[in-house]
C-alpha cells in the first residue's frame, strides 16, 4: 500500500500540549486535491462571509438574499445557520455561555473545512463575542474572512422580535439572551457594516453587495 | 425586513425532548438555495462515500486515490479524515470510547452538511461501531450513503503498522485501540467491500471504481 503518503507529525504539532491521550496518534497525510484545486474547478475563490449581530438584526434574511444572488451568478455557496447546525452537529449543546461559545467554535471549524472544500460559506449567528469571531478569523488565510456586522439598535431588534425571543427573555424564560442579560460586543473593524434599522431590505442587500464587490480581494466573487 | 421567511418549528420538532434549554428557541427558516440547486450547478449528485476498517487497512490511501480520480473527472469532492477533523473541529476530543463515538457523530453531521452543500464527501475513519455508521447512514437520503468496508485481516494491518500505532497499543500506550482492546464490528451489508490484503493498491482502486460505477444510482458520478 501507498502508506508512504503518510507523513508523521512531530509530537508537538500533534497536540501534546492538550492532554496525554489527545491527538497523540494523529498523523498528517498529504491530501492531493487541495483548496485551490477545488475552488478552481468552479472558477471561484473560497471565503467565509460571517454575519454577526443581535437576534432580529436581519442576519439570516440578508444571508439568504446574498446566497440567492451568489447562486444566481453560478457561485457555489453554503449557508450555515442555527437551523442546519443546532439541529444536527450542535444538537448536544444548550445555551449556557460555555455551550454558546462551543457552538460558534464548531461553526468556525466547519466553515474552515468548507472553505478548504472551495465553497463560499455564509454564516448567520449572533456570535456576540469578539474572541470567538477572532478565533474564526484566525483559522482562515488573510482575506478569506469577511465580517459583516448587521448593526441595529437593540430597541429596534426588540420591537421586531420576529421569533418572540426578546419577550421570552424579558420574562426570564431565556437566560443568557444576547442584548438582555448577555452582552453583545460590536465588531471594531468589521469589513462591512449594514444598518438594517435605517435601510430597507433591498437597500441593505444592495449596499452589502456593492461593498463585497468593492473589497478588491473578492472581485472573483463576481457579485453584481 | 423579510422576517416572514422564518417559519416557526413546532415545539416538539425543536428538540423539546432534550433538556429544557436546548434548541427551544430555534426556528426553521426557508433556505432558498437547496441541495439539488447546489449540486446541479456542478452537474453532480451529492453523496457520502464512507470508508471504514482497521487502522492500516488503507482507508485514507484508497480515499485519496479515489478523490484524485473524481477531481480529475471534474467532480467537486471533499475528504474528511483524522487530519483535518482531529486538529480542528474535534480537537477537544480524546480517545475514550465516548469521545471516539462523538468524533464519528460530528463527522457524520458535517458530512450531511457537505452533502447538503452539494459535495461528494469521502470519509476515512476507522468508525468501528455499527451503531455509529448506521447513524451516519440514516442522516442521509436513500442511496446517498455508500459504505466501503476496507477489509483486511488484523494480522496484516498489524504487520503493516504504518504509523507504529499497533506497536504502541500492544505495549499499553494506546488504550481503546481498535482491534487490540476495542472491537471492530465489520459491516454486515456494506455497499462495497475492498480487500486490500490480497489486492495491490491499483487493483483495489480499480475494483472500488468499478463497483461505484456499477451502483446504478451513482452513474452520475461519471467515474471512469
Amino acid at each position: 500500500m501507498d502508506e508512504d503518503l503518510m507523513v508523521p507529525l512531530s509530537p508537538g504539532e500533534a497536540g501534546a500540549a492538550r492532554t496525554v491521550r489527545r491527538a497523540d496518534n494523529i498523523h498528517l497525510q498529504r491530501i492531493d486535491v487541495d483548496k485551490s484545486a477545488r475552488a478552481a474547478i468552479k472558477g471561484q475563490r473560497a471565503a467565509v462571509i460571517w454575519f454577526t449581530g443581535l437576534s432580529g438584526a436581519g442576519k439570516s434574511t440578508l444571508a439568504n438574499c446574498l446566497e440567492r444572488k451568489l447562486h444566481a451568478s453560478g457561485r457555489h455557496t453554503y449557508l450555515l445557520d442555527g437551523d442546519n447546525v443546532r439541529h444536527g452537529l450542535n444538537s448536544d449543546l444548550g445555551f449556557t455561555e460555555a455551550d454558546r461559545v462551543e457552538n460558534i467554535r464548531r461553526v468556525a471549524e466547519v466553515s474552515k473545512l468548507m472553505v478548504d472544500a472551495g465553497l463560499i460559506v455564509l454564516t448567520a449567528f449572533i456570535s456576540p463575542f469578539r474572541a470567538e469571531r477572532r478565533y474564526a478569523r484566525q483559522l482562515l488565510a488573510e482575506g478569506e474572512f469577511i465580517e459583516v456586522f448587521v448593526d441595529v439598535p437593540l430597541a429596534i431588534a426588540e420591537m421586531r422580535d420576529p421569533k418572540g425571543l426578546y419577550r421570552k427573555a424579558r420574562s426570564g424564560k431565556l437566560p443568557n439572551f444576547t442584548g438582555i442579560d448577555s452582552p453583545y460586543e460590536p465588531p471594531e473593524a468589521a469589513e462591512i457594516v449594514v444598518r438594517t434599522g435605517t435601510q430597507s431590505l433591498d437597500e441593505s442587500v444592495a449596499y452589502l453587495t456593492s461593498r463585497l464587490a468593492a473589497i478588491g480581494h473578492h472581485h472573483s466573487l463576481a457579485l453584481v
